[in-house]
Parts: C-alpha cells; sequence; structure tokens
C-alpha cells in the first residue's frame, strides 16, 4: 500500500478501541479480488466526464473523463488496494474527512474500462460505464479535439446520472451558437 | 427475483433511451458473486442494532439487529438479487425514490454473520460487523432479555459507526438509574 506506516499506525489505534476485534489487515487488502472491486465501485465508483473551458484547445474545451471512488478516511487504505489493483491514480484528500482515488490517465482509463468489459458491473451504474467509455473511444480518435466532437461529448455526458447537467447544457449551448 | 415484470419493463425502458446499451440483465443478478455481495456490503450494507422502549419486555427494551442494504429506485433489481443471494429479508420502499433490503429474521441473521466470517469484510466496516455478531450471539444467550444484557447491548450499539449515539445515551442512563 502507498501509505504502509500511517496505515498501521490506524490499525493500531483501532485495535486499542476494541479489544479482540481485529481490523482488516494489509495483507488482505493487497491482492483485492476481482468480483470485489466490481461489487464496490457498483456502489461508490463514479464513471465522470468533466468538460472545462480551455482556451487553448481548438474547440475552447478540454474533456476530462475520471473515475473516482470516495471514501472516509478510516478505509483510506481501501482506496490504495483499489490504487495497486488497477496500478493507477491517486489517493488524495478529498474535503473535510474524505479521501479520494482518481484515475484520470487515459492509457490507466483504458486499462480500468478492459477490466469492467471482462467484468461487468451490476447496478445501472453500467449504463453510466458503457457511455463513459464511448467517450474514451471517441478521445482516441481524437474527436475531443474537435469542436463537432466535443459536442457530441457534452451530449453523451449530460445524460449520464453522474453529469452536471446545467453546466453541460450551457457548453452545449454555447457550441451550438459558435 | 421478486419482481420480474417490473424489473423487465424497466430494462426496456433503459434499452429505449440509450440504443445499443445493454442494461444488466436478471440472470446476471441471480447468481451474485460471494465476493462481489462483501463489496457490494463493504459500500452499501448497514449493521444496525435498533434499541427500543417496549413495555412487555422485561427489561423494557426490545433490541432489533438489521442488515440494511437502500439503493435507488432504478437498482431495485439488485436488493431482489441480495435477497435471494441471503434467502432473507424484505425489500421495501423506504423513502421518495430509495428502496431497502432489510434482514431482521435472527436465524436469517445467523446465516448472515456466518457468511461474512467465511468472506470477510475489508473496509472498517467489519469492526461494526464485529460488535453486530457479539450482540447477535449475546440475543441466542438470551441476554436482550435481562436489564444487564441490554444494558451490554447499549454499550456495544453506541460504540457502533451506525448507532444513534444520543438516543442509546439516553436508554444506558435509564437503564442506569432504575
Amino acid at each position: 500500500l502507498g501509505n504502509p506506516q500511517g496505515t498501521r499506525r490506524q490499525a493500531g489505534t483501532l485495535r486499542g478501541h476494541t479489544p479482540g476485534i481485529r481490523p482488516p489487515f494489509e495483507e488482505e487488502l493487497v491482492n483485492l479480488d476481482a468480483q470485489w472491486v466490481v461489487g464496490f465501485v457498483d456502489a461508490e465508483g463514479c464513471f465522470f466526464v468533466g468538460v472545462h473551458p480551455h482556451p487553448e484547445m481548438a474547440a475552447g474545451y478540454q474533456v476530462l473523463p475520471e473515475l473516482t471512488v470516495v471514501q472516509h478516511e478510516r478505509d483510506v487504505q481501501v482506496l490504495h488496494a483499489l490504487k495497486a489493483f488497477f496500478e493507477c491514480g491517486a489517493v488524495r484528500r478529498n474535503h473535510a474527512d474524505r479521501y479520494a482515488l482518481r484515475i484520470r490517465k487515459l492509457e490507466c482509463l483504458r486499462g480500468v474500462t478492459e477490466f469492467f468489459e471482462r467484468h461487468p458491473l451490476k447496478t445501472k451504474k453500467r449504463v453510466d460505464f458503457h457511455k463513459f467509455r464511448k467517450v474514451l473511444r471517441m478521445m482516441e480518435e481524437g474527436k475531443h479535439l474537435t469542436r463537432e466532437g466535443v459536442r457530441e461529448i457534452v451530449s453523451i455526458a449530460s445524460r449520464m446520472n453522474t453529469g452536471n447537467r446545467e453546466s453541460l447544457q450551457r457548453i452545449a449551448k454555447d457550441l451550438e451558437v459558435g
């Protein structure tokens, strides 16, 4: 795990408070089962396509897809375990007592989508995942660098459960007018 | 699944909105993988010990342990799949657009704890689970029927993440005084 000392200290503290109760040990978290990862991401994962104004991009917008998993700080070691599982991403404090694993690099997200193609999600999050994958494919084809491509991506992102619809609708309007 | 017609209708609607995107089919949800269940409950499960005033109980309180999983209505079929997996529980509307699977029967909860002993949780929820299991064992020994037993259960429940501490502290005070 990324922060073995921190994790060990936390586990020790926990043991101190709850005698006889064994907290999850690091070694159990190092090798996550694929189906455990599917179940956890089905529940806590967020496939998100961010679209941000960016004057240096030809289309005026930058497309930033990411997979995020947020946890209370008591379970930060689970995020490190997921990071190790996907061999990708960064674990950082999100806000207050929450930490987030974010996977953003395109080659990493390709690995993530290949994993969830082999091990399908079981909740309706699968529908978001398929839209997310479509955006990634469009990016691999360079479509996010054109105004028309960004318009199509914005249209897909706004039909995702995780989409910020208001913001995306403003962008869609901007791209129509221009 | 409990509501095959409803599920089928929902799937059809979904397909209509997202051509080419395959929603999770019933048959994939019928046989959940044990590790998927662990991952999902690690994320969304709640081991809860309710303690309620009950004039007909010798201790004046009734102890009601339960495992709850709440989902948005779009994923109600996942709750039915979990119910089928544990062969226990009831799926009902919780509030607004949320549904809950609740497992309350003691013989059902025994099966649940046996499952999570064989397939340990990986998050700190494991600590709550161990306290939950301790309460179940005390109930099997009839300790929840005595004032002293309820006091001990209240003390355990108030150290759980899911505990309503204020309410439990009031009960603890009441049991001390009497």
